[in-house]
């Protein structure tokens, strides 16, 4: 019993010492305590508190950026000119409302446009801006809508001129469209433009 | 003393030996230690310590995401016409320079453009792309200058003509302002534009 | 030895009634246990290993942040006009064709933009809008290429007319450029453009 009786002081001090010579960073004291273990219980919860809290707000940071970067990812853009080869020729007019196709397409990220049918159709809500552009002969009015849905948003628009040969419009606007709203530029009935590979044009992208 | 004695010996024992099976994950040795609640609270230190790191790492986070989403959801954009119904009249020529006032709003993210004055303030520092409009009878000359606060930057012009009796034009620019800083369209003394819901523009958007 | 014991018996009683009344987070219990350091030691293993997989996390955050701050800055924007002084002059027409220099600078965020040569080289890969703008007399034929390297992208055209002295036209484009692609206004051969500081331009930024 002596012997293990200076065995249990020698572990038992051994404790105590090691208590006294590491500082506790909360409390900074460095003195010898009689309940090590129950400090040590109290800081491990509170570590324990504070790593939840961090590990939530991690993942509320990590999801931001997720949404960050989707929006950041979220590249819509396009241009197209009518096509019709370098010379080209009048399209219209014609006795109704047509949707101006532009055939050759330059770029369309995100896929928005449809060169068969002329038609953007937004892939994601947001601010969009559009740009239209027409070169046409005098012979005839020349009138492009660019139409949001069945809405009538901004005009290029030009008289008939037997004087002056040819002409250019241009017009731009910005909307906020919703999912699947559709963009797009009407050939207004009995007007007409010239189509070739460079001159008619529309374009547009998110912002 | 004697029951008690053993008592202790299992007590501390078991102490010795929760820590003989257990791993240091830092060192792996998995040996017994004279030491276990001063390794303990060594680690528990070097946790802390590292704990006390990431949390000003995830602090630091969150202060450039808040920074990224702030950049991200400062939209400034708008769009207008200048109004005056479907078939619209001639604006100007008036005997001074006069702010153009587009009164149709097609859009109006970040309130910048106001529709009473025709003036766009930066409601933030940054690059802005600005692009305006026009049409025009042949009477008389036209001129749109676009200012920022009293520069001119670009302009569309057109000269007189009996000829042809109407016309476009469309200019833009790209300019770094502060917040603040005006920009408008200013229609120049003794000209006129064409004004109605669809033709003359002025539209805008932080790049 | 009966005072050392029953100071033994003080100290580990306290040890075990400090483990009676902390409550393991894990577990609930509060009940008093035989192997409170290994407890603790298992605790500590599972809080080391939870930092080390949120400080791998946060590391991950970190560098996406890092990546969308980069993104962010990343700002290529420039606009110019000819140039030519407040009246200007025709330039053009020219035998052959031209590069056409926009010498008055409006902004060149990105130094893509030369004004020397009238050439933007691509700082960085991405989506670019360009936009074009001229003013011109009656008096020749008008016709200004957007040229992505050697490729015609849109283009501006007006033929040459005794009736109307003067007229404008604009275009522009989306164009998706590698690092390095060169996009600039060409004056076609035998055309010309009237060149002053306000009404024949160039702009383009990256989306």
């Amino acid at each position: 019993m002596t012997l293990s009786g200076s065995l249990f002081m020698m572990l038992v001090s051994s404790l105590i010492l090691a208590q006294s010579t590491s500082q506790n960073p909360e409390t900074g004291r460095t003195d010898g305590t009689l309940f090590p273990v129950y400090d040590l219980v109290k800081e491990l919860g509170a570590m324990r508190e504070k790593q939840g809290a961090m590990e939530t707000r991690l993942k509320e940071s990590e999801s931001q950026i997720v949404e960050l970067k989707s929006k950041e990812t979220t590249s819509v853009a396009f241009a197209a000119t009518s096509g019709g080869g370098r010379e080209g020729a009048a399209i219209g007019p014609f006795g109704t409302d047509r949707t101006l196709v532009f055939r050759r397409v330059l770029s369309n990220l995100g896929n928005g446009y449809n060169s068969e049918t002329g038609v953007f159709t937004a892939p994601v809500a947001g601010t969009y801006y559009f740009f239209m552009s027409h070169h046409a002969g005098g012979q005839h009015i020349v009138s492009l809508t660019l139409i949001r849905n069945s809405d009538a948003i901004v005009q290029t628009y030009d008289h008939a001129s037997t004087a002056d040969t040819a002409d250019n419009g241009s017009n731009a606007a910005v909307l906020q469209l919703q999912q699947g709203d559709l963009v797009y530029v009407r050939l207004d009935a009995n007007t007409h433009v010239w189509g070739n590979d460079l001159v008619t044009t529309f374009s547009g992208f998110l912002l």
